[in-house]
């Protein structure tokens, strides 16, 4: 029998999601939750963002594709009580704090969730726990050229700002300086680049009101460009996107090596989506175990991806 | 408490995990255990291999550093009824049947053991089997330049041979179409250069039976050259080594992936050991939450390496 699966939100990500979901001969994509009036090019039901709770025995696994600022909150906490759930939760700062209040949740409601759960987080932060653990020494991320979520978001808080978005392009002289193992604070990571949209707005005022957006922006080398709506549209629909890890280092014996994790990427929700849709095995595999509560992609071995122990050992061992 | 770990094997391994111990705070070495009569540039104390037994209450944990030609395989079978075990066992033909055998040893001893757990079976067994998860397309793996353990022993099988190493070099055309998804066995992935001593043999003859060596040598482009002992020696002291895993793609919405992971060490014994020793953490969780039998890598999930999981979800997730 197929394993039921729901999504909930039905922006890029959800779409990216439901096409893995329909060409999958292991799963059964049975609906999607959506707060919008939507379609589906697919003929998936859509199903006003309520009725979930009509599909607790019809839905075995949710997959939550909402975004984290407003959306994965709420939306996690209400439907671990009803399925087993993924989330891409990408609020770093917040990301402990949510695990804890979903994994007491899916306790509760004997079901299992994994959090934060796509490329990063989710397979970068694998990546990175794993060489930390291997050289001792913090690794560097490196993001991008890719539009920023996160970023975009910052900018449209902006007064006067009608629309906008952001790309994040990695300093090479960073990415050379963290190979030779001695990249610090002196050297900007990234380039920022914004692009607005401002009809009304003060340009002045808003490319000094966005360069000085704490965390996101001030102290960093930041671009700002007015554009119009046909360009805006055209730049927001970029999906393209990156990702590189870097640890480079010397030990106590004073020996050298060099680690290196590169992800290039036509879309990003499409690698979220495909991220998310591999960890569905993982869950099964929980719920096989009996094992409530949630997780974060750090807690999976490799091997409950697979279904065939023995093929994986003889494939990629 | 110090956890007390013991080291079978005193060669390149053996000797580069006992610099990663005795450096170690949660680690204790008590003894090495070799069948030649060596002594520790650290003090350690060395034992006759066969003195084992005599530490069953007071060694918890066993590194074993030998070769996986000769060593691993009877060595493990023994030690898995005394103490918890980890070992590198690189035969691919061989692990699946010598997982299966120490699986059932250490349930019955009450132990636990992770096999093939170095950096190439290992960390990039990890790392591959996730590739492919990801994926669905095999990912190539691209070794060197360095030397390969298991070529440089099929050498000095051959008559004549006094001694020899075997370099590994990669084929930078291979990785090139390997990049561009389309590397078919028409191209070989590898050079195979090999240097040998005969003081006595037919050096044509010996040329001919190497480059013939099935699964090792005949139809891969090999050359050997013949050298003198000390060019010998010189050649086998180098250790650096390196790995590539490379899995691009694309996918049936047809959208395009890159996916890379690099390593590069100026020791490989070291790297070896280092992620040897990483793995004791996991083995020491196994054993507080009951788990007896064997497994390797791809069962442990990264935050069994952690003894912290909140620093790990803050600093890496």
């Amino acid at each position: 029998m197929k394993i039921r699966v729901g999504i909930v939100g039905y922006g890029n990500l959800g779409k990216a999601t439901e096409r893995m979901l329909i060409k999958h001969n292991k799963y059964k994509l049975v609906a999607i939750f959506s707060r919008r009036m939507v379609t589906s090019a697919y003929g998936t039901i859509v199903e006003p963002y309520e009725a979930y709770s009509a599909y607790k025995h019809k839905i075995d696994i949710m997959l939550l594709c909402g975004g984290s600022k407003y959306d994965l909150i709420p939306q996690t906490e209400e439907m671990a009580k009803y399925f087993d759930c993924i989330n891409t939760f990408d609020t770093h700062a917040k990301i402990e704090k949510h695990l804890h209040l979903i994994n007491k949740i899916a306790k509760q409601s004997r079901h299992r969730c994994i959090i934060s759960c796509g490329w990063d987080p989710g397979l970068f932060s694998v990546i990175r726990a794993l060489f930390y653990k291997i050289s001792n020494v913090e690794p560097y991320t490196f993001w991008g050229k890719g539009i920023s979520m996160g970023h975009s978001d910052a900018i449209r808080t902006i007064s006067g700002v009608d629309d906008g978005v952001q790309f994040t392009i990695p300093n090479s002289d960073a990415i050379m300086l963290a190979k030779k193992g001695c990249l610090d604070d002196s050297t900007p990571k990234h380039f920022r680049e914004c692009f607005v949209l401002s009809e009304n707005g003060n340009k002045s005022k808003i490319e000094g009101s966005i360069k000085n957006i704490p965390n996101y922006f001030k102290g960093q080398p930041t671009s700002v460009r007015f554009v119009s709506r046909e360009e805006l549209l055209r730049l927001k629909s970029k999906m393209f996107h990156s990702g590189e890890i870097i640890n480079n280092f010397t030990d106590t014996s004073n020996q050298k090596y060099s680690l290196t994790f590169k992800v290039k990427m036509s879309s990003n929700p499409d690698f979220t989506a495909k991220i998310m849709v591999l960890y569905i095995n993982a869950l099964v595999a929980l719920k096989k175990n009996c094992i409530t509560g949630a997780v974060t992609p750090l807690d999976i071995p490799v091997s409950l991806l697979f279904d065939n122990h023995q093929k994986m050992l003889r494939n990629f061992c």
